[in-house]
């Protein structure tokens, strides 16, 4: 036995849970076919953040009248701003591989497979630096994460040039002048978000009849104004039909409430979805159950096969990242033999366009389908005397309590800063908070935040300020 | 009887308690000697945060080229600054009117002095149209908060032209060149941090060996470093002997180590700590208690005279107007015989410098002197991830548990938007969270929140990314 545990992939959940592994005493490994920490900090949620950050502090200089302050002429240099991006993604990478070497964890740059094995499958490594190598171990956890949902048959497939997914959009030579995103989930909409703030013309195709539609309807309605605003264009109701290369651009066919429409652009991004990376990994020999690209799990993240479990995007939505890790945490504690924690922690959601989108629970709707009687609370962010004096009072924050045990089971907030104020309901959630409890909490005048208590007092009756 | 109740006061803590009051069914009035809102409305937090946001937005603009971005030359107006800071108060103070009206309380302007009366004192206003009205309720609650202390034996004393308390240094006419700020308590910190981003010398001087001297000690040495890097001066262990008016300004002469030193400077602000408004309103002759400025009162703001409460900064510290507004919500929900929040609920403080602090509950140093075992966890914001994008990677985060319980029982942040994300930690402390809670917590990746998780499991051993 080589190993007490094989991690396959490194993103957050892979190395967290190798470094979890190690913590508790576990000899790790980690099997990366590419870079390490996975997309998410080469190719996602860590260098989209860098460019949405420039993108937001350039669309700051278009407002600075409004602070009393003047400049004489914005510019931006699309090649700094992705190599940037680029190098804060390099940093993240080698500062897993630092953690790696910290907690003896050994990396294994390779494409891996397994074979049937005992007590876990084999893994056989094609090593990126040629030849192969076979190990074994206790116990093997997938964690190769998911890649972008493409449909060739219709043209929604990256050419590198002219059909973007999230990993050509985010080092392309230049700044389109226009474009066409397809999807409106937090992947499309940061896209969007980011180069309109650039100054692209940015239409955006949706199939759903709303915008960002795993959010609540209120918060997708208040985005679509908000990104309206800034000159973002919207198609909802709207499927596409094709996806043509055409001139030097392309053009996108919808079709919309029975009628089609054809539009242009220099560029597409294809943001409809994931799918898990499932393939040539050797599930199907050993009987791994996948549904439609993700691996099927227990609670533990277990297979059903001996040693073999996987977390995180391969083992179905939401596919964020912070599931992952603590899919990928709970997981080794499970195997460890301690009693990890809950699984059934809520997971919250961002989406980093201006302004941001947070939420955790359910939305109303959800709430209505489950027959639940619930109380609603609301507060816009304009009567808040800190979104006021910032100049930031664009947003609301939105509360929904269980009516009968007093619970918070979901909140939706739009507006600035509000990934960075979500965990606050995160923790009550996962404190099971009721509302006296959040009625209780002294929230720190003056802060955006003291509108989370305000929806939270409003859905009672108790509102202070408005 | 004219009314259920009566406050004295319509800073946050008094018209918060006027809105509860009338919620439950009371018949209000409220009494304000200037402008609804008090001095946190139209004369602290809220216009100095929008002076802040203006000069936080100026210092960006010298830090464009990290983004990739670039200004030909930039610029601020300082009466346009300080006008949009006074536009802000004004549309406070108006909303403060709004809601007064909304819930029918009669706002009544004049000066209040209070008389003996049954079943609670009798309030004599000298109205500010001229006249009086003699008013009498079931209860009268003081909320007259507090302002700046002086010392006008050393000089320590505004005159409006050279020498500043918070209040001039808000309207000032041109912005000082050289400014000297004696006090480092949260509010010298940020006239001292705004001043400086627009381009002043600025000097702080402390007397205690330490600056933001409440905060954790770690705290105020990593705010040091970054105020210094920012250029501001430090004289800290350093009594001010006396402010002299010289010249064109002011000259302070100091003592630190034994040793004396005269700093010069075109003004100085004031900022040494607040006194309690308890003169002229008649305390005396009713018996009600005061101790150095302060109105003593039990755990619901009863003085012990029959009907008369006081709540707020009078009442004494944390002075506060979150802590004022909690207090006058506990105290007329007690009134109405609820059974009302929890006085005891943790209270944040938050400094809006740049780079912001915020903490909860006892610094590593309170809970050693209160001989608690104790396990600390610290994460520092230049690894985390989301910070590394933004390029705000200055400050950490450092929790506090008690080693037996593993209740929460400090935390203590300094970075960027932390005054945002402190209600976290202050909702974990109100619902008495131990770590295995906020372990179990799932923080949205990527968010700089993520390093109170960090943190979290720092504290036993178990951090993730460092």
């Amino acid at each position: 036995m080589d190993f007490d545990v094989i991690v396959i992939g490194s993103g957050p959940g892979g190395y967290t849970t190798a470094i979890r592994a190690s913590q508790l005493g576990m000899k790790a490994a980690i099997i990366e076919r590419e870079k390490l920490g996975g997309i998410c900090l080469n190719w996602g949620c860590i260098p989209t953040k860098a460019l949405l950050k420039s993108g937001e502090v350039y669309e700051t200089l278009d407002h600075l009248a409004d602070y009393g302050l003047s400049v004489d002429k914005r510019g931006f240099d699309f090649s700094k701003v992705v190599d940037r991006s680029r190098k804060v993604a390099a940093q993240l990478n080698s500062g897993v591989g630092f953690l790696m070497k910290k907690h003896k964890i050994e990396v294994i740059e390779g494409v891996a497979k397994l074979e049937k094995g005992s007590p876990a499958p084999k893994v056989v490594v094609a090593l990126n630096a040629g030849g192969s190598r076979t190990i074994t171990a206790k116990h093997v956890i997938l964690a190769t994460g998911a890649r972008a949902r493409t449909i060739p048959a219709i043209g929604l497939e990256p050419d590198g040039e002219r059909v973007w997914t999230y990993r050509e959009a985010l080092v392309p030579k230049a700044a389109p002048k226009s474009l066409i995103v397809i999807g409106s989930g937090a992947i499309g909409i940061e896209f969007a978000s980011f180069y309109r703030a650039l100054g692209a013309e940015v239409t955006v195709i949706e199939a759903l009849p709303r915008i960002v539609p795993v959010e609540d309807e209120e918060v997708s309605k208040t985005a679509q104004k908000a990104f309206e605003k800034r000159g973002i264009k919207f198609r909802v109701g709207a499927s596409v039909k094709k996806l043509s290369k055409t001139g030097q651009g392309v053009t996108v066919d919808i079709e919309k409430d029975g009628k089609g429409e054809s539009l242009q652009a220099d560029v597409a991004i294809v943001a409809i979805g994931i799918v898990g990376n499932v393939e040539n990994l050797g599930l199907e020999a050993l009987g791994v159950k996948i549904d439609r690209t993700h691996v099927v799990t227990d609670s533990h993240g277990a297979t059903g096969v001996a040693g073999l479990y996987a977390i995180g995007d391969i083992a179905g939505p939401p596919w964020l990242a912070h599931k992952a890790a603590h899919e990928g945490v709970h997981c080794i504690e499970h195997i460890a033999g301690l009693k990890p924690t809950n699984l059934t922690s809520p997971i919250p959601g961002c989406t980093y366009s201006n302004p941001q989108i947070a939420s955790v629970g359910v939305t109303e709707a959800q709430a209505k389908e489950k027959g639940l009687a619930i109380k609603v609370g609301r507060f816009p962010f304009r009567v808040n005397g800190k979104a006021i004096a910032s100049g930031e009072t664009e947003g609301f924050v939105k509360t929904i309590f269980d009516a009968q045990t007093g619970a918070l089971i979901g909140a939706h907030m739009i507006g600035a800063e509000v990934t960075e104020m979500v965990q606050g309901f995160v923790l009550a959630m996962t404190l099971e908070a009721t509302e006296a409890e959040l009625h209780a909490t002294v929230f720190a005048h003056p802060t955006m935040s003291e509108s989370m208590h305000e929806a939270s007092l409003d859905a009672y009756g108790m509102v202070l300020n408005t």
